[in-house]
């Protein structure tokens, strides 16, 4: 943090057995409650998102810390601090679920917040207001691409193209869902919501690992370095010519497919020097398809589409590989006499955690004993909304056996307990420090 | 052919303004009566390939050609020779086309057979007796895979299979179309219509090039080695394993799309290889799809279906390929934790042309003039039958320039007369040769 804090002198925050019995009742009722039949439902301004905070509310009113809801309908939950004119540091993340999703992805950096303000309320509190922020809207599932609808609202950032998003449903939009959930549409148009960055002195947030990176390191927590930004060309197509698959000989050939082959071949061996070069880089085609209106076993592909997806912590990254792409693309085409069209990409900027964060999560993890892993986040998080609107950001992943956004989800209690405990000692000491915020 | 042939010495065969007018006529009128509004549709065992038979049979009587059906109602006109105890010279096609097809795929090698056949009788008759078989259901298009019925039927090859196999309609069956177009099953079951290869002295074939080569070459008619054989993984499955596209790092993930086009780009490159080697090989993934359930663009794709098939003349070459792609399915697997699920492949035998009768082809292309290639057919063809069966048979291609199995095929009507020029002309040293049968 700041170069001149100065930290108060209180005891670290303790996961007492009572919190930890709050925790597991708070997660197991919110499994009960949006239990679907396969996993967990909590609709993005739905029903079960509603249900999920109103549950929140309820359970931190009864420990008596302030609530309050905002323009967006995020759930606030406060300790007052001994100084309220202090930048307020903060934890939160997200009570929606994809479809037949897992109760944790989201909920269990919701309960590790609550712990959190409770464990530093029994040690006596802290200097800066504590807040919990319970998002709205974090899962792209509901409205089939935008997404963070409650963080951005923090910021005043959702635009009149969010609310008019249609529900995958077709019959309703954002605005239509954020009303029937109370969400004040109108002032949020206006702007009243929006919230300064520098009223944060700090951003905290724990979420399970989307990946399976902690469980081959055998590691129960990841500190986050940064949010992967992506470029996406949702369709790609290569275009050759159709031939008869016994009568044209090779060298008469405009094979799309073998095409699209070798270029992906030469983009992954590209990704795999580029790793060892020191590069941080995800690589995926994970749609592919011929035309179904004239392909044939017995017939050379005209034609095949493809997605590609790269990631990257690093903007200058993203820009690079998207020149080699092209670049590849004209050599493929030239040497197999085919065309790629690209269309036009989309570029979600990568969000950098603060360094700070990073290093006080990393100082509060070694004086716990807690083993972690230094790791990027590959899936976006409601975490890089904090970071690229100026606040100071860090995340701490949870290891997870299954991957997320699937009801096969496993997180171990106890890894979940490590990651509150670093979550907790981190923003008491945040919160006892009497610097400025940071950045 | 056979060492001891002796010929007779008749002028050759000429192509007269008569014939030419009357092939004209015929190709016109069949394109007239099976035009579908796109293409032609002469279906097998279908009134459309009645039509044309009965077509050719007016034509065939009214010229004062001998014609007969048999048991496969393939029509046969006959030009007798001055010793009938000798075998047979044969030349034929077939008369059905694909649904939206083109009207010289087929009927053009009945036209040429039939102006042979005049062209013989008219410049003094031949030793040995000259036939045409008019043949039916070369295609595979209308019963979904099976084809060469007319020609199998001759040679007694139709299996209960066969005759069990499902129209496209799904309505009726093969025996059911074949019943309904006049075919004797009783007898073809019983085995009644086997004719005995030693029959024929040698089998000729004129056939429109389904590929681009003689357009490449610039050379209006290509003379045929061999038919390719190939064989058939219809659905090849690689499993890999779904997961997240932005928080599984490159070592964990199993991406089942960069297996196949590592497969795919090794096999391309073993065939590049192969070619140079002196093999004969054309190698096709021509169905590609992941899978459409879980697929996404920010999803590692766990799963890829697609479609391999690889044709030779050579049947080594095709064993050696299995064995090739087997080795390169298991090194591809262990190297990204992937397995391919090849299924249970078709396997169809590559037919090779008599390279008796491939020589005689040469000789009087030579002595007329006529420039031509020597090339593989890679598509399959009712004369694969013949030479399986016994018959020293021989294929003369002719230029098209776009391709068969579709209206644009465009053939060339000087080419088309140097193809038959050259198929009178073998036909008439054949017929004239005192030689045994030949192999």
């Amino acid at each position: 943090m700041d170069d001149t804090l100065k930290l108060m002198e209180r005891e670290a925050p303790v996961m007492s057995p009572r919190l930890r019995a709050l925790a597991q009742d708070f997660l197991g009722d919110l499994r009960e409650m949006s239990f679907d039949g396969v996993g967990v439902s909590r609709e993005t301004y739905g029903p079960g998102e509603t249900a999920a905070m109103q549950a929140l509310e309820h359970l931190a009113t009864r420990e008596g810390l302030e609530t309050r809801w905002d323009a967006a309908c995020n759930l606030i939950v406060r300790l007052p601090g001994s100084d309220p004119s202090l930048p307020v540091v903060a934890t939160g993340s997200h009570l929606d679920s994809v479809p037949e999703g897992g109760n944790y992805d989201g909920a269990a950096g919701v309960a590790a917040g609550l712990m959190a303000l409770l464990a530093l309320r029994e040690r006596g509190g802290t200097m800066r207001d504590v807040e919990l922020i319970a998002l709205r809207g974090e899962e792209s599932a509901w409205f089939g691409g935008p997404c963070y609808f409650g963080s951005r609202a923090l910021f005043g950032q959702l635009t009149e193209s969010d609310f008019q998003t249609p529900h995958r449903d077709g019959a309703r939009t954002l605005e239509d869902c954020m009303r029937a959930s109370g969400a004040d549409v109108d002032l949020l148009r206006a702007g009243g919501s929006l919230l300064d960055p520098s009223r944060f002195h700090s951003w905290y947030e724990l979420h399970i690992e989307q990946g399976p990176v902690l469980v081959a390191r055998e590691k129960p927590v990841g500190i986050v370095t940064g949010i992967r930004g992506n470029v996406r060309h949702r369709r790609v197509v290569c275009r050759g010519e159709a031939a008869h698959s016994g009568a044209v000989p090779r060298w008469l050939r405009h094979d799309a497919v073998l095409a699209m082959s070798d270029l992906l071949v030469r983009l992954d061996e590209h990704w795999r020097v580029l790793l060892e070069w020191g590069e941080d880089l995800v690589v995926t085609a994970g749609v592919v398809e011929t035309n179904a209106r004239e392909h044939a076993v017995s017939r050379v592909p005209g034609e095949v589409t493809f997605a590609l997806e790269y990631r990257s912590q690093d903007v200058k990254t993203l820009h690079s590989f998207e020149a080699l792409l092209r670049s590849e693309c004209a050599e493929v085409g030239a040497k197999r006499g085919v065309a790629f069209d690209l269309g036009t990409p989309s570029l979600t900027d990568p969000a950098t955690m603060s360094p700070r964060v990073v290093g006080l999560l990393e100082e509060v993890c070694q004086a716990q004993g807690t083993d972690y892993e230094i790791m990027p986040s590959g899936a976006g998080h409601d975490s890089s909304v904090f970071a690229n609107a100026g606040v100071a950001s860090g995340m701490i992943f949870v290891r997870n056996d299954k991957g997320s956004h699937n009801p096969h989800e496993a997180m171990d209690f106890d890894d979940f307990l490590l990651g509150v405990q670093a979550l907790a000692g981190a923003m008491a000491q945040a919160a006892d420090c009497d610097g400025e915020a940071v950045r």
